[in-house]
């Protein structure tokens, strides 16, 4: 997230999916040798963020995400040119991910585990099935904002891990709504010099 | 700040002038030895934060202010209950405090080194005068958000300090607007178990 609370910038396109300035929220991560590991490249920094990174990877059995982050398109499969995700033959999640849409779809195995199944039924239906697949570890809500509003606002969060990265964008999509906060307790936080790390218990 | 980015909950009133949970936003301050001192109490924690706040007091000779912050009201001063400020006979600046208002009126001398300073010009005529008096000191602008958003906008802040308190207000004042985001540089983050603290250059 951005200090001024987006999670994107304003008018995302295929070529820019995160909007302008939007690859500014993730400049922390890209140096993180665990980063770099999921997604098959060598090197990285060894370092609190990158074990951070690696103990939030380890923790995760099952991710849910929606339709836009999963392709930037929508509508009918056959006209979205994503239609396979951005992250080509090998995704960097090598667990399954249910995407939420309103176009059903057979499961898509693909390289290093990744299966992405497709969920037309809603956020309770995604996170119980991503629940079974995870078995004892933890289900991710991976994004966008809108996936993790719905999610908050249906009760299924325990827990948020927040990275604030120290840039305004000044417009685009915001993680949180204006309507009935959730109660949060920090556990933890964590900063270097390129972002600072919250995570935290949904109380309420 | 909040996760949300609110610098003031919901509904403000003279018995809660940051408005709902905001107090929140100021939790992790109050156990600072700094903070303590500041404001004529005794001990208080030794820490990596209550140095950062040390440090920021040492570093203001002058502060700007808007009418809002300085009293909570609106309009003559004959009718503003709070016309002396929130703070006492001896309010925690020990230096000069210029309020931006519409109403002119004398400098108010308070004890402990802090005078009130009147300006109706306008946020550029309150910073120069506040640069004079602070000498080679730096000038702070305090709040609220609106004066703060006047100042960058003006291009007149060099640098920021945010502390990002994690709760979720859902509502208030916002910090940052959606017009022109100045770009930002991080300098220093902080952080311990009650907030995250960025010092950021003001880069354009």
């Amino acid at each position: 997230m951005s200090l001024d609370g987006f999670v994107a910038g304003p008018d995302p396109t295929l070529e820019e999916p995160l909007g302008r300035n939007g690859d500014s929220l993730h400049e922390w991560v890209l140096p993180t040798r665990a980063w770099r590991e999921a997604h098959g490249l060598e090197g990285g920094e060894d370092n609190e963020e990158s074990e951070m990174v690696r103990e939030g990877i380890a923790s995760v059995g099952a991710s849910v995400m929606g339709r836009k982050m999963f392709s930037g398109g929508s509508g009918p499969w056959e006209s979205d040119p994503r239609s396979h995700g951005w992250w080509g033959d090998e995704p960097p999640f090598h667990t399954p991910v249910f995407v939420l849409t309103h176009h059903a779809r057979e499961p898509e195995e693909m390289e290093g585990g990744t299966t992405f199944v497709f969920v037309t039924e809603g956020i309770e239906s995604a996170v119980e099935q991503a629940r079974a697949a995870a078995g004892e570890r933890d289900v991710a809500i991976a994004g966008g904002a809108n996936v993790i509003q719905q999610a908050l606002s249906a009760g299924l969060v325990d827990e948020l891990r927040l990275h604030v990265a120290p840039t305004l964008l000044g417009g685009g999509t915001r993680l949180f709504g204006e309507d009935r906060p959730v109660k949060l307790e920090a556990t933890r936080v964590l900063s270097s010099p390129r972002a600072a790390h919250f995570r935290l218990d949904v109380t309420s």
